[in-house]
């Protein structure tokens, strides 16, 4: 492995399998094909034309839309989609780096519309005399998704009617008990954004990085199940794990090679300098 | 003015406008064209294609381009071109964050070009007890560019045949009287990229951010005549003239703000935190 090619297993999607769905003129997300003959073509939901789906425009408000597609995603649930990822979470759908909100939409349903998703990937760090730790924490075992995995210090999904800041919060004390008021510290200070393709499903996923510095003597603490352990690492060890290995969850090794940047880790005159900055950060379409 | 303008003031070409030219298979910039019709079209040098402009074959070495293209820009010199920006200062074009470079060209040629160009812009910070300050120089009225801008601490264009940071120290020394040994201190922490028009002109540019702490007690001091005058200012007062005014020179005013966000000044739930993100990196072609 390399920094290169994490950012590469992340942008993995073949975009020409792909058509987008719109809602009135704002394009939501992207289809692919196999799935749109599958459960969109004959679901009377979209008609399709030459640029793409279209959601019935009969569907003129955020929450007519939210709960027609609601009751079709159940029906495909029923059909056997799915399985165990269903969460009972609503994500918002929204046009990229735009608003307003175009309707909610279920979680695990999320990267089957090719809906742009994110979330706060927090690194939580010490200076120590020693020089800069990293707390990396495992995923849980029990985890349905990448179980035992190396993961960011604190990360979630956004869900709908929560801001970045106050989920990040929220996640701190669930999955590291970080009390709310050295929480509320961590700053916001990046953006990594891929276009991920997993079988027929679309990941074009925004995340926002947060630093925050933590005390000596701060011990972060597993309280909702979602961690196995933590682990206080020097930053080389995280680097060269990173760089050698993909024992850290996709994704959260773009976060951390954009905080190795941050703090001054790379030479601006290594060969991969320009295409891994430009490509930690692929908010637009691929061409 | 707010940061998203500053973006799109930077982000202002029109590339329906301009037709890539070609070295081999590597796209190496782009042609207006009113100027490929008025100094390219019957210059011998190029020939037309479906896809765009093709550099002579016959010209199979980067010497031999840049001596052929060095012989062509000098006739069009003696045409009234380039007026006093001449600068007998050779820039690498190579294909967009690719390698190996195709040939050199004078740095005056190269926006005329659509050639990427690039830069270490440097922010030199000093933490005092009352908070970060930035030490803020004003260009030399005398400069035929940006006369009395505002700039980033240190910046300079990238020679041929130079590494950035080799070329960051240099220019630390002229512009700044910074001693090697600081200056060598500088991390290497953001890109910054963008596509910009003036008229015929188009500069895709890559400007690579360093930070630079400062102690306390050094004082930058103005060694080459393009520095008219440095003053140290609270980071907030930055924060405000990038915000609210056109007083830094355009590009600088996005490396303050890549800053900014790094430093945390930015709040995540802003509205337009993805946007200027996004729009701080624009390294790929614009649709």
């Amino acid at each position: 492995m390399s920094f290169l090619d994490h950012i590469r297993r992340c942008n993995n999607a073949d975009l020409s399998a792909f058509d987008p769905w719109f809602v009135g003129p704002h394009r939501a997300g992207f289809l692919h094909r196999d799935f749109a003959r599958e459960a969109i073509a004959d679901s009377g939901l979209f008609e399709h034309r030459d640029d793409g789906w279209h959601l019935d425009p009969a569907l003129d408000t955020p929450d007519k839309r939210g709960a027609t597609m609601r009751a079709f995603l159940l029906g495909l649930r029923e059909r056997g989609h799915f399985k165990g990822l269903w969460r009972e979470e609503a994500y918002d759908v929204a046009p990229h780096e735009g608003h307003p909100v175009l309707m909610t939409m279920e979680r695990a349903a999320v990267p089957w519309f090719g809906v742009r998703a994110g979330g706060p990937h927090m690194t939580g760090y010490v200076r120590r005399r020693d020089g800069l730790h990293i707390w990396v924490p495992r995923r849980s075992y029990e985890k349905p998704t990448f179980p035992g995995q190396l993961d960011n210090t604190v990360a979630g999904g956004q869900p709908a009617g929560l801001g970045l800041h106050e989920n990040l919060v929220k996640e701190c004390g669930e999955e590291a008990s970080i009390p709310p008021a050295l929480a509320q510290q961590a700053k916001a200070v990046s953006l990594v954004a891929y276009w991920n393709q997993s079988g027929l499903q679309l990941k074009p996923d925004v995340m926002t990085c947060f630093d925050l510095e933590l005390p000596e003597d701060f011990t972060p603490r597993a309280n909702d199940g979602e961690v196995h352990s933590f682990e206080l690492w020097p930053v080389q060890r995280v680097f060269e794990t990173v760089r050698d290995t993909t024992e850290f969850k996709y994704n959260c090794n773009l976060v951390l090679i954009d905080f190795f940047v941050r703090h001054g880790m790379l030479s601006a005159d290594a060969p991969d300098f320009p295409a891994i900055l430009g490509g930690l950060r692929m908010m637009h379409l691929p061409m």
